[in-house]
């Protein structure tokens, strides 16, 4: 076997262990709180039937594949919860850190290449990793409002939170964000989360 | 909210029962049995990688999208293991209602050029489809390798049968079947696997 296939080989069987790292949010029955993979696979399939709200003409297969891998740094630098800000920024480098190991298993043209995705989407800049960001923010409202604002309670957060925090959706979608602060406004009704 | 957003929302929450769906093959470390959507989620990982290892150009792109989407019809139908094949030609009716009830909560284009997808996957003729079932079945070797013969044991099957079964991984890539048979050598005399 050559090198080139055996690098690939040994990437793929490290990133199995992103299906054990446990994120806050639940599966929408609320029996079990969901892995890495399971909500990287989500997003995917909601950027395939999702594409035609992104505000601007988007290469939906590189969001796909953005969306694929953008967690794989989890492994090492383990899921902060989106609530816990402080954290989040001071993780930023131990992620950085992560990619390097992690993608750099694979042949350097693919690390690079995968490094380069990665960090596309971590900047929010480009039309893709907008529209990749807005799914990754939109899946967690869905499941906290199916488990009746499970997380929300959790660490306490109330609507004005809520809304800041995911915000950043209608920089992606116009049209998803209106449905997700529907979602909010909703959830304040029903009172799965604080006015 | 429109009809149309409407659908696709209530698609992509019914599709979450696929993390439900176990498989009966376990994650490489063997701690416990892996779910569809972990196990889609990797197959798309796995195209974006060993794309270069096709016998024929693909369009990576769709065999990504193929993959994530070709066990969604398990909601309804089940996992039938590999190993029970007359079970398994049994269970195509059942597969093919399932498809088109959760296609069909999408809106009906979308509905059906997500059949179209499945049934292309199903057929393993086209170039994209073929790679996709070779993705499709490598995984498991990996895994039953990982877990030394886990579920060879559990169905009592030989390295001849292991080797019929994953034979037409060699119709998406040579290569890949070259290694995979490797796997199969070294799992007999490592003992994970009858002769």
């Amino acid at each position: 076997m050559n090198d080139r296939i055996r690098r690939q080989l040994q990437f793929i069987i490290e990133i199995d262990k992103v299906k054990k790292i446990i994120r806050q949010t639940s599966l929408f029955d609320g029996s079990r709180r969901e892995n890495d993979a399971e909500h990287a696979w989500h997003l995917a399939v909601m950027a395939m039937v999702l594409e035609e709200h992104a505000n601007e003409k988007i290469d939906v297969g590189r969001v796909i594949r953005m969306v694929l891998v953008h967690d794989l740094v989890e492994i090492d630098a383990g899921d902060v919860p989106v609530y816990e800000t402080q954290k989040r920024t001071e993780n930023e480098k131990n992620e950085r850190e992560a990619a390097k190991r992690i993608f750099g298993l694979l042949p350097p043209d693919q690390a690079s290449e995968l490094i380069e995705l990665w960090e596309e989407f971590e900047g929010k800049r480009t039309p893709e990793a907008k529209f990749a960001a807005a799914l990754d923010r939109m899946e967690p409202v869905m499941q906290n409002f199916m488990t009746k604002g499970r997380v929300w309670e959790k660490f306490d957060v109330n609507a004005g939170t809520v809304t800041n925090v995911n915000r950043h959706i209608g920089d992606g979608s116009k049209e998803l964000w209106s449905y997700v602060e529907g979602i909010i406004k909703e959830s304040v009704e029903k009172g799965f989360l604080k006015a």
